[in-house]
C-alpha cells in the first residue's frame, strides 16, 4: 500500500471513530444505560436497550465515570458527558463503599451490597474515572480521592492476609491482571495529580511483566507465574490470554511515550506484541482468539475459541500505536485486519452498539449489548484512544 | 415403531452400554487416570490420555470412587474396578479433608492441598464413593464414615455463617445444586446404611423442589430462588439449566421407585422433564444446550448454546426412566434421539472416552478427556444405569 493510500484510509477511520462514539456508542449508553433515578449506569442491555437486569456492576460505574470524562476531555467537551460522568462518580461515592475502605462488585439499582469480591479491580476502575473527571473540571478533591483509593489498592495488594486468597499457602503464585492494570490505573491519574508513588508503582509493574511474566522459552507473556516469575506447569500457569497481553503492550507505550521514548520500553511492548498476536490471531477465521496453552495443550475454558470484543479493540489500539512509533507498514497491515474483521462482526446495523460474544466463526454467540462485564469501557476507549493516535500519525506523516 | 423393534433397539444398546463401560472407558481412566504412585486419580488428560496437569481435583476422587465400585457392585465384579475405587478413597482420607472435617476442592498429585471452596461438593462425592465401596466389601466402617460427612454437609448448609456466603446478606437465595444433589446423595447412601436423617432430607430436599424451584408461570425448574422459592428477575435468577433440571427429574424416580412407584412423586419428574426437555432440546441441531433465560432474554454464560457431555448423558438416562415407568412411546422416541445424537457427536473413535465440549452444531470445541470437571463420572454412570434400566424395560416388555 503506498503511503496516500495509507494517508487516505487512516484519516477515514479516525473520522469514523468519533462520530461512531458520539453518534452511536455514547448515546446508546446514555439513553438506556443511565439511571435517571438512583444515579450510575445500568449495563445489563438487551439488542435493542431493553433493561435485563437492575444489578449494577461497580466497575462500570468507574469505567463509565472514565469514559464519559474522557471522551469530554478529548473529543467533545458536551455537558451531558460530564454529568453522566459525575452520575457514575456520585453513585460510587454513595453506594459502592465498604466501611473498611473497600468496594463491592455488585450492587441493586439504589445501591443496596450484592457481593464484594477478594479483586481490586473495582477500586482500580473507581481512581480513573475520579482521575479523568477531575481532569475535565478542574476539581483537584477528585483527583485527592483518586490517589488515596490507589494507595489502599496497594495496601491490600501488598499486605499478604488482608485480602482472603484464592488459594491454600502452598500455591504461591501471582497474576498479570493486577500488575498490568495498574501501569494503567497510575498512568491516568498521573496526568491528573502528580505523586512519587505513581511512578514507582509503573516502574515495580514493568520490571515485574519483564522479570517474571514474559516468559521466551514459550515466546509468551503468561498469566500466572510464581512469585518470582517461576513457569507453574498446569493449565492456569500455561494460559496465555492473547488480548490481555496485547492491552499490557499498549498500556507501556503510554508511558514509553512519558518517558520520551524510551526505546527499552519499546523494545519490550512490540516483543509482547508480536509474540502475542502470533498467539492470538486465527489465521482461519481471523479476529484474536480468547486464549491458548503455551505448551499447545487443548485450553480448558469454555470460551477458549471464541472472539469477544474487547481482545479485538486492544489489537486495534496496540497496531495504531506500533505503528505510530515504527512506521513499519506491516503493522499497518495487521491494524487493517483486525480493524476490518472487527467491524464486520462486531458492530449491531439494527439497533447500534455492538454485539460482545461472537464464535469462532464470527457468528453472534448471543446478542446483547451489556452485562456486568460489558458496558461503555473497550469499545469507546478504543474509539477516544484510535481517533487520536491516527491524529498523531497523520501529523508525523505530513512531515 | 414397533414394540419388536424397541425390544431389539433396546436390547442391541444395552450390551452396547456394558460393552462402552468396560472396553472403552473405564480401561481408559485405568490406564492414564489411575496414579499408581500417590494413588488416586489424575482427570487432566489430553485426547490421547495424555497427562496435562498433575493438579487433581476431589470432587473426582470421590467421583472415580463411587464410579469404580458401582460398576463392580453393577456390571462386573472385577477386582480391578474395586481397588481403583479404594485407591481414590484411600487418597481422600490421606489427603483431602481439613482439619474442621470440611474438604479441600484442587490438591496437588501428593496430596498437598490447593484450594478450598465454600461449597460441599468435594464432601457429597466423598460419601457417595464410600458408601458404595461399603456396598462392595461390606465393611461397614466406610459406610458409617460416610454418614457422618453426610452429617457434617447438612450442618454446614443448615448453620448460618458456618459456610462464608458469596453475596452479601442482602441477597437472599437459595441454590437448586445442593438441594438435588442431596436427594441423590442420600439415595446411594441409604443403600448402604439405615438412618432417619436420610428420608428426611430427601422429603425435605423434594419439598423445596416442588415448591420453591418449579415455577410453572414459566414451566420451569429454576436453578436460584428467593429463601421461600420468591422469583428472583435477575439473570441469575431467570436461569435454567435443562440438563441439571432433567438431572434432577431421574434422582426423583430413583426415590419414586423407593416409595413402591409413588404416583406423586412420578408426576413432578415427568413434569420437571417435560418442561426441560422444551428449554434445552435444541430443535436446529439436535442435543441439550446449557442454558437458557426463563424470560427469553440472551443467557449470558459464554458456553449457554454449547453442548457439553453431561446434559446428554442425564437426558439419556431420563428418558429410559420415564420410558419404563409410563411406556408412552414419546419418551422412547425421545431416548433413541439424544442417544443416537449422542453418540454420533461425543465419542471419539481413534483413542477412547468422549470428548466434553462440542459447539452448538455438534463440532469439538476441544478435545481433551478431562479436566477437574470432566473426568470417570457422568459417561460411566450413564451406561451402568441405563444398561440395568433397559433390562427393567426388557423384563416389563417380556411379561
Amino acid at each position: 500500500m503506498k503511503n496516500k493510500e495509507i494517508y487516505n484510509y487512516l484519516k477515514t477511520w479516525s473520522e469514523k471513530y468519533k462520530t461512531d462514539l458520539i453518534d452511536n456508542i455514547l448515546p446508546f449508553w446514555l439513553e438506556n444505560g443511565l439511571d435517571k433515578k438512583h444515579g450510575g449506569f445500568y449495563t445489563c442491555l438487551d439488542r435493542n436497550g431493553t433493561l435485563m437486569d437492575t444489578t449494577k456492576s461497580v466497575w462500570f460505574q468507574g469505567r463509565a465515570g472514565y469514559i464519559f470524562a474522557s471522551s469530554y476531555n478529548e473529543i467533545d467537551p458536551n455537558p451531558a458527558y460530564l454529568s453522566a460522568s459525575r452520575s457514575a462518580i456520585d453513585f460510587l461515592e454513595n453506594h459502592c463503599f465498604d466501611t473498611d475502605g473497600r468496594m463491592y462488585f455488585e450492587v441493586e439499582e439504589n445501591g443496596t451490597p450484592l457481593r464484594k469480591r477478594r479483586y481490586l479491580f473495582s477500586e482500580c476502575f473507581a481512581v480513573i474515572a475520579m482521575a479523568e473527571y477531575s481532569k475535565a473540571t478542574q476539581d483537584k478533591t477528585y483527583s485527592k480521592k483518586a490517589l488515596e483509593i490507589f494507595k489502599l489498592i496497594l495496601k491490600y495488594s501488598q499486605t499478604d492476609g488482608l485480602l482472603q486468597p484464592k488459594y491454600e499457602p502452598t500455591l504461591k503464585a501471582k497474576g498479570h491482571s493486577l500488575t498490568m492494570m495498574l501501569v494503567n490505573v497510575a498512568v491516568v491519574l498521573r496526568s491528573a495529580i502528580a505523586d512519587e508513588v505513581l511512578d514507582k508503582t509503573i516502574q515495580n509493574s514493568i520490571q515485574q511483566i519483564r522479570e517474571d511474566f514474559m516468559h521466551p522459552e514459550y515466546k509468551a507473556l503468561l498469566e500466572t507465574v510464581g512469585l518470582n516469575g517461576e513457569f507453574i506447569d498446569t493449565g492456569i500457569g500455561r494460559t496465555i490470554n492473547p488480548g490481555h497481553c496485547i492491552e499490557t503492550a499498549w498500556f507501556l507505550l503510554e508511558e514509553a511515550k512519558h518517558q520520551n521514548w524510551n526505546k527499552e520500553l519499546i523494545d519490550i511492548s512490540l516483543q509482547i506484541f508480536d509474540w502475542s498476536w502470533d498467539w492470538g490471531y486465527d489465521k482461519q477465521y481471523g479476529g484474536i482468539i480468547n486464549f491458548k496453552d503455551c505448551k499447545n495443550f487443548p485450553h480448558q475454558d469454555y470460551s477458549q475459541d471464541m472472539k469477544f470484543w474487547w481482545p479485538q479493540t486492544e489489537t486495534i489500539i496496540a497496531t495504531l500505536y506500533n505503528f505510530l512509533i515504527t512506521g513499519n507498514e506491516d503493522y499497518f497491515n495487521k491494524y487493517k485486519e483486525i480493524n476490518e474483521w472487527t467491524y464486520k462482526h462486531f458492530p449491531d446495523d439494527k439497533f447500534g452498539e455492538w454485539y460482545g460474544y461472537l464464535h469462532r466463526d464470527g457468528s453472534v454467540a448471543q446478542p446483547a449489548k451489556g452485562n456486568i462485564f460489558k458496558g461503555p469501557f473497550h469499545i469507546p476507549r478504543m474509539m477516544i484512544k484510535s481517533h487520536l493516535l491516527i491524529n498523531d500519525i497523520l501529523q508525523k506523516m505530513e512531515k
